[in-house]
């Protein structure tokens, strides 16, 4: 857990990932008549993973009245066409999702119905947008972001790859955060700025960690690689890599775990 | 607050809480024409409390793009006719919300504005869902009730009668949880999971136990019958019935409270 | 930060706020045809901030099958229109988010992508219709802005001017607590109740307090101007003016902090 994302043997490329996922519709589109319509328009119509995920994405954010889903859809199609390495990161994440939540067997399943990826594929998006200088249309994303999944991420911040976002509700990263590869965090978790200054006051959270539920870590420090912190704790200081910490203020209960053989 | 739940004397039988929800609509009908509509096509224009429900849950939980608002209308009325169990729940959740919140004075309120109540109830129809084997499409269900009311609730979690989650807004009830009758939870509490087993691995919570706001709960535990758990407590070993528990970790800090006479 | 509300010199006057906005909004319209008609349809097209407040609020929180949105816009205007404190209130909302988040710095990226301004001044015309004695009405507000914002404040509750809900998902605010003027919340806090009176049963936070991520104040207790109470911490008996305070249960870690020179 302390390296960044490498992709497992069991790991699916690109098209097999997409053949899976359509094969995995198509049974419950067949057991189940009141699916079919909605895997129809949002997977089996579709020909790639990019189309299916701009369509389901679009639609989601998407309101009649302030931004069509039609320019929305485009936008998505613009990223992923435009940046291959969002795909990638989509692929990854959900392979984490299937690889580390025992809820979640299938594919389908993760890309259709978790919120939390969901929300990270559309922060990947105004990441995509800041860092190509349009941050108002990353501000407007960002916004929406956090009314359909109550999910906060500053288009500015840094995440990695294979991240898992579970259950996700009231998550927030904060705009110089950082988080590394193959982290995983539970709903609440907030990464919170400390002080008023415009530099960096927010998190650098390691490869490889997990953050409980409603666990909170303020200001310019760092959970090293690999560490664990326990439900409900706020971090105020810096944690090594490899250890548990739990409690308001944390503190380091374990050492030396999810260390490399 | 140790028994499972019976309805008290003050309780109406379904006929007679029907037409007091229809008699306190009438009345807001004539005093706000902002809301006759509203109230007109939510309930007036319904003949029972199952179909109103249908109908105002499914425009809730749909969307014109993805699930259709007469395709989820449908599954509910299947639901509520196949299996009666479902609406007691809701009556009997109904009048918890009554007898415990001080802020709700008329049944129809809680129908129509407390998302607790209303995501409750979509939970029982992916319940059901569950139960007859029809898997992903209660976890479409869930992943919209997520998404609208930003409470997550696995379909495969058994929850009990006169259950009131109070404000829900980040309420999280894992796969194998199960939750007694006359339970009250206020908003963030987490029946989280621990480890990555398959087997049973999320908490049992006794008959008539409050949670208060942000009470995390993991793993295999047991919250006994009667007992109270501060606001903010994170509790990860079991706890006995008829105590008071606060803190990070929970300790218990009184014993002997709620006991019948 | 012990005063009550009080505009600074770099504070606008309302026709300068709203050409302000309107200058940002053509900027950004310019420089990203994305946002073009979103910007025009929201803003530019309307005379003044009352006019675009009512149009965007109003789209937040209507849906066609239960609320419509011209019903709501007419009624946010109604609430302009007939007390003209409610959009003094919004200014000096606007201005604290401002001068407080570093993380933005435009007038117009408040109004428009602000969760927590947003659900602020829905509140405050529920307030406002509660004062007038329409408390159904109010009631259904209050319920589509949890819906939509993740954030519950009740309608009687009182709060004051210039107040920042930062990030702002599942702030619950009850029915009897009062909030001062320049307060600022983090994401999380909740102002709760204690027992199942009917009476005054929730907080008073004074003038310019600041409650970080997942704050729970429970029962009427006070929390004295100009305090600072830490992430995560719970506050269940009352805290002086000008001090910090943290943890479970909070305890005072500082004092004399925020005091007039």
């Amino acid at each position: 857990p302390s390296a960044g994302w490498v992709a497992r043997k069991h790991h699916l490329n690109k098209q097999q990932l997409w053949n899976r996922i359509v094969a995995e519709a198509r049974l419950d589109a067949a057991s189940e008549p009141a699916l079919a319509t909605f895997l129809h328009s949002v997977l089996l119509s579709h020909s790639s993973l990019e189309v299916a995920m701009s369509f389901l994405l679009a639609n989601k954010l998407a309101d009649d009245k302030l931004l069509g889903s039609v320019q929305v859809m485009s936008l998505f199609q613009e990223a992923y066409a435009a940046d291959h390495s969002l795909i990638k990161a989509a692929m990854a994440d959900l392979n984490a999702v299937l690889d580390r939540d025992p809820a979640c067997s299938k594919f389908s399943q993760c890309l259709l119905y978790f919120k939390g990826f969901q929300a990270i594929q559309c922060y990947r998006v105004t990441h995509w947008l800041w860092r190509t200088g349009r941050k108002p249309l990353a501000h407007a994303i960002q916004s929406k972001i956090s009314e359909i999944f109550a999910v906060d991420i500053h288009p500015a911040a840094e995440l990695g790859r294979g991240v898992m976002l579970d259950h996700a509700t009231g998550i927030v990263i904060g705009e110089t955060a950082v988080v590394g590869d193959n982290v995983s965090m539970l709903h609440h978790v907030s990464l919170g700025g400390s002080g008023t200054g415009t530099g960096t006051r927010h998190p650098h959270v390691g490869h490889g960690v997990l953050l409980g539920a409603g666990v909170t870590v303020l200001g310019p420090v760092t959970v090293g690689a690999g560490s664990k912190v326990g439900a409900g704790s706020v971090v105020v200081t810096s944690l090594p890599a490899h250890c548990v910490a739990v409690g308001v203020p944390a503190n380091i209960v374990k050492r030396n775990i999810n260390k490399e053989p």
